[in-house]
């Protein structure tokens, strides 16, 4: 006996979600057709409203709330600016609560071989920003993948006219880890990046 | 720096999925804000429509195609009756193909010390089908966990008074499992259980 057409439907929504296999999918499925009409109704209005609801900074491209930008406030330090892949990483960083400064979400990394290559005008904004704001140091804060890299190594060779010093962030031991079973690729990093007291 | 009230709201929402926490509630939440209106609005309109979509049988009380339930159709083996918990595991048992016999959904089992209790309605709806169908044999399929024997314990007594033969689930070695790593319940009804040559 095959599942119902309009169940199969619905787990192959499911499926769209990140890291959500077909497993999952069914569980989540067979969840939902069990709640009330009220409760669904709910959570398909709010998809449903999400672009009328979520506003993204046209500066930053960052979400902010309805009219202002907390991250593009002029409070803020503007001597720094951080470039980010995605909105996400706003928040991660934000929640450090170590840094002051501007931000800028690039909506991606390049990576060719998936055919993925970064938003031109996104970097195009980076550059009137620059040109613009009197930053000094731009800190390149991707993730330490072969992606993260060759959107670094894309970022230096397109800034290297402006006069901001460029930074990324250090690649070393993560807390709480040991020796033993760290990788070699991050212990050869946390060597030649070595601090010295 | 916190999350708009709308990205709130939202994470809320996949936070009420099974076994969904926060981290994976916000990831998913992350990934469906940046998809566009046609994808949002086909998942929105597949919750919404769910309740009209999804047809139940009055008898068994699984899913259904909208007219017909293949389930209760009179070629299937009317002698032998499956009591299951759930619709799902009406479908992980139809997925054995070594069943050919109707089934009865209970929806739910007995869990006092969560509140919940027996859905009264399906279990006269039992007594009733037993009452009409001409069934032999009632084996209940729930789960080898203490609600799942409360459960069946409950209906045991329940239908005491019918003709029908009760069997439940086989209890023993799950296959490709060595005796080494089984726990001691689990060896201890398999070997109660045994089966002679």
């Amino acid at each position: 006996m095959r599942y119902p057409e309009y169940l199969l439907k619905l787990i192959s929504q499911f499926r769209k979600l990140p890291g959500v296999g077909g497993k999952t999918a069914e569980r989540f499925a067979f969840h939902v057709i069990g709640w009330s009409q009220e409760k669904l109704e709910e959570f398909s209005y709010m998809l449903s409203e999400i672009q009328e609801k979520i506003y993204y900074c046209d500066s930053c491209g960052a979400l902010k709330d309805k009219d202002v930008c907390v991250l593009c406030h002029p409070q803020r330090n503007t001597d720094i600016l951080c470039v980010v892949a995605s909105i996400k990483d706003v928040f991660s960083i934000e929640q450090t609560r170590s840094y002051q400064g501007l931000y800028h979400v690039l909506g991606g990394v390049f990576s060719p071989l998936e055919g993925k290559f970064l938003k031109e005008e996104r970097v195009d904004k980076l550059k009137k920003r620059l040109t613009l704001l009197n930053v000094k140091e731009v800190i390149i804060a991707l993730d330490a993948t072969l992606e993260g890299d060759a959107t670094a190594l894309f970022l230096k060779k397109e800034l290297s006219s402006f006069s901001v010093r460029l930074s990324r962030l250090a690649l070393g031991l993560p807390m709480g880890s040991s020796l033993d079973i760290i990788d070699e690729g991050t212990l050869c990093r946390a060597l030649s990046g070595r601090a010295y007291y």
